[in-house]
C-alpha cells in the first residue's frame, strides 16, 4: 500500500468534471481523498465562477500547465470531440502521464492510435466512461471473457435516443414534438444530430467491437439510421404486431464475418430489451460459454459517468491492468466485416397507396420475384376522401440485398403514393 | 509477457471441471493452451473412465500430490461443500498456491478466513464462479463500484427456485409436481433442499454483502425463508392483483444498519425482475452514484460457471489484483446488521376463513390494533358445501414486528382455518 499522494490533472470541467472533481474530495462517500490531489483543471475560461464546486481548485488555461508537470501522473479527459482532446490526450501520454478518458469520439476515432502511444510510453490508457456510463460494461468484456468465444453485442447504448423512442410509444406525441420536450428537459443537446442520426451509438459499438472482436473498424463500416425518419404511425402498428422500437447497435458473428449495423428496429415485446424504458442503457453480450448476458443501468449523467472515471482511476492506482493488455485472448480468428447487403431479417413495411384493387398484388409480384414472401399484410387508416390507405407489411426473413432492390421497385409503381417506412424486426434465436 | 508454461492443480472433476479441463486446452476458442498445463486433477476414482474430457489427463487420488507439487502455481477446487474443501484450499494457499474456487459454501462459511490465510501466503484467493455462474457479478462489485457508496443489493441467485416459481406462474400446477419434472429435467438436485429452502441463495447473497458493504455475516444473520410452502392459488391471486412472485436475496442499507434477507416475494410485474424467467439470474446494485444497474444471464451451468473459473484464471495469469486487494474503498462508515423485525413492506395476506358475516371485521380489527392498514381484500373460491372462503389481504406498508404478532392472533381466531399464506411485497421507489 502507497501513501505517497498522487497529484492528478483534468481536462474540462462541465458536469461530469464537476462530479469528479468533488468525488475525490469528499471523504464521506470514499477514500479517494487520502491518497490523491486534484492538481490543475484545463478550462477556457479560468476566472469564471464554478458555485457547483465542493472546494477551490486550481484552474488553468494552458494544456502545457498540465502535460509539463512533472507532479501530474494521471490526467482524466473531459472534453469531449476528437480535436484536440487527441492531440491532448496524445502529449500527456508520451510525457509519461496515464490517461483517463469519457470521451467516445476520440476513442472510436483514434482508439488503436492512443492504445498504441500509451503501450509506447507504458502508461495507461483508460476510457469505461466513454460507453454506457456507469455500466462497467469495458471492464467486464476486457476482462471476464477471457474463455469466451463472443459470439455477438447487441445495445441500447444512446440514451436520447431510447428517451424519444420510449416516450413516442407511450404517447401519442410526434418526434419533432418528443424532441422539443427532450431537449427543455435535458435530455437531448440544442444540436442533436450526433444522438438522433446514431454517429453517437455508431462511436460506441465501434469501441465495443474492439475490445470484443480485436476488429477496428472506421465510423464509415458500421451501418447506420438514425430515428428522425420514425412516424408515430408505426409505435401504434408495431404494437399491435406485439413489437416495440429501439435504436439498436449490433456487433454480430456469423461465420468468420462481422456485421455491424446501428438503426431503429422492432424488437418483440417479451425480449427483456424491449422493456427497457427511458434514458436507460442495456448492452447484451453473447459470451459463447456464458450464454447471452444483459448489463443494463443509466447511460450517462454526471454521477454514473463520473463512478466510471473513477473505477478507472482506483484501477490505475491498483496496478491493475485492464482495457487493451492481456495475455490471454480470445480472437481465435481474423474477423472480416460483412456488408449490410448480406443482412437476413424480416421486414415491417409501410406504404400509402391508392386504396382500389390490384395494389397489393402488385407489391407482393415484387416481393415474391426477389424471394422475399410475406407473413402478414394490415390495411389501415383508410382515408375514404382520398382513396388512400396504409398498408402494413410484415415479410418472413429476406436478404437486405433483395429488399432494397423491392422497395425501390415498390416506389416506382403508380399506385403507390409513398413508401412511408421500413423497418428491420430484431431476430432472436 | 510472460511465456513460462504453468502448472495447474484441479481438485473434482464433474460436470463443471470437465468443462474447465475441456476449455484450457481447446486452442480454436481461446488461447490457454499456449501458456497453461492442467498438471493433476484430483478425485475419488483415478482409474474410472471419463469419456467427456477432450485429452487425457493425470488422476490423483491424494490431495498431497497437489499441495507437495511446487511445479503446480495455481489450484481450481471444485469439490463443494465446506469440509474437506476448507482443508484443502487452506493447504493449497499455505503451500504458496494461488487458489480459483467455485465453491458457495465453503467461501461463505469461511471467506474472512480463507482471505487471510491468502494474504498472509502472499497468494490469490478468487472465486467469481461462487455467485451468479458466469454473470461477472463479483468482479463488478470489487473493481466498479470504488467510488460509490453502495445502497443495496438485490437479486434472483438461485436458478432452480427460479425456475420452479416460473413454471408454477406459467402452469396451473403444484410446487410437487414441478419439483418433481425439474429434477428429472437436471434443474433440481434429488436433494433439492439447499436449494428449495433459501440456503444457496444466503451463501450468495452472504458472499456479496461481504464485497459490496465490508461486512461479513454468518449463515444465521440472514433471515431465510424458502419457496417450499407456496401454493399455487398464491400465483393466481398475485397475478390479478399485478404481481409475480420470486425468490429475492437482498441486502439494503437503511441509514447506518444493513438489513439481509433472503424470501420469496411479489414483485411488481413492471419491474425488470419479474420478467427474469426461467433459470435465470438478475443481480440489481444500487450503486448510489451509478443509481440501479442491472446484471443477468445464466446461473449456472457447466459452461457459464467454467467461463468465471477461467476469467480468474487469466486475472492470475495476468497479475491484475481483483476481488479483496483494494487501495481505494466505498466502506466509510461500519454498519450493524438491522434485525428482520424492523423491516417495513407491503404485505399478501391468504387465510381459509368460515364465509360468514364478521370474520373479515375480526381480522381487521386485529390489524388495525397493530397499525396495519388494510389496501384491499378480495374473497374468493367460496366453497357453499363447506361454508368456506379465501380472503386475500394486501396491507399498506407495515412493520415485520407488528404483522408477525398480529398473524398469531388471526391465527388463533375461532372462524379461521388456515393461514395459508403470509408473503411480502418487494418495495421498489
Amino acid at each position: 500500500m502507497n501513501k505517497k499522494r498522487l497529484q492528478l490533472g483534468m481536462i474540462g470541467c462541465g458536469v461530469v468534471g464537476t462530479a469528479v472533481a468533488n468525488l475525490v474530495s469528499d471523504s464521506t462517500l470514499n477514500s479517494f481523498n487520502e491518497i490523491v490531489d486534484l492538481k490543475s483543471i484545463l478550462v477556457k475560461n479560468p476566472t469564471k465562477e464554478r458555485t457547483n464546486l465542493l472546494m477551490t481548485q486550481n484552474f488553468v488555461s494552458d494544456i502545457n500547465k498540465i502535460v509539463e508537470d512533472d507532479e501530474i501522473t494521471i490526467v482524466i479527459e473531459l472534453m469531449g470531440g476528437e480535436n484536440p482532446a487527441f492531440d491532448y490526450i496524445s502529449r500527456c501520454l508520451k510525457s509519461g502521464k496515464h490517461v483517463i478518458t469519457a470521451n467516445k469520439e476520440v476513442i472510436s476515432k483514434k482508439g488503436s492510435e492512443l492504445v498504441s502511444i500509451a503501450k509506447h510510453a507504458g502508461r495507461e490508457l483508460k476510457y469505461e466512461a466513454s460507453v454506457g456510463g456507469g455500466i462497467p460494461i469495458l471492464s467486464s468484456l476486457s476482462n471476464d471473457f477471457s474463455a469466451n468465444p463472443i459470439q455477438g453485442i447487441r445495445a441500447i447504448i444512446n440514451g436520447t435516443t431510447n428517451y424519444i423512442l420510449t416516450r413516442m410509444d407511450n404517447e401519442e406525441s410526434s418526434f419533432e414534438d418528443v424532441l422539443k420536450d427532450a431537449q427543455n428537459l435535458g435530455y437531448a443537446e440544442s444540436d442533436p444530430s450526433d444522438d438522433i442520426e446514431g454517429t453517437d451509438a455508431v462511436y460506441k459499438l465501434s469501441i465495443l467491437t474492439r475490445l470484443a472482436f480485436d476488429v477496428a473498424p472506421t465510423t464509415s463500416d458500421i451501418h447506420k439510421e438514425g430515428i428522425n425518419g420514425i412516424k408515430q404511425k408505426e409505435f401504434r402498428y408495431s404494437r399491435e404486431l406485439g413489437f416495440t422500437i429501439k435504436l439498436i447497435a449490433s456487433a454480430q458473428k456469423r461465420s468468420d464475418k462481422l456485421l455491424l449495423r446501428v438503426h431503429p428496429a422492432l424488437i418483440p415485446k417479451e425480449i427483456p430489451m424491449a422493456n427497457v424504458n427511458g434514458a436507460f442503457n442495456m448492452v447484451e453480450i453473447d459470451g459463447g460459454l456464458t450464454g447471452p448476458l444483459w448489463f443494463q443501468g443509466a447511460g450517462a449523467g454526471p454521477n454514473p459517468t463520473a463512478s466510471a472515471v473513477l473505477s478507472d482511476l482506483m484501477s490505475i492506482l491498483e496496478g491493475r491492468n485492464r482495457i487493451d493488455q492481456t495475455i490471454v485472448n480470445n480472437h481465435t480468428e481474423l474477423l472480416q466485416l460483412a456488408p449490410m447487403d448480406d443482412y437476413r431479417c424480416r421486414y415491417y413495411l409501410r406504404v400509402t397507396v391508392n386504396d382500389k384493387a390490384g395494389v397489393l398484388a402488385a407489391i407482393a409480384t415484387i416481393l415474391g420475384e426477389r424471394d422475399i414472401s410475406i407473413l402478414s399484410v394490415l390495411q389501415k387508416d383508410t382515408d375514404s376522401k382520398l382513396k388512400h390507405a396504409d398498408l402494413v407489411i410484415m415479410t418472413h426473413e429476406s436478404k437486405e440485398k433483395n429488399m432494397k432492390a423491392a422497395v425501390s421497385e415498390i416506389k416506382a409503381l403508380l399506385d403507390v403514393i409513398n413508401l412511408d417506412s421500413l423497418l428491420r424486426v430484431e431476430e432472436y434465436s
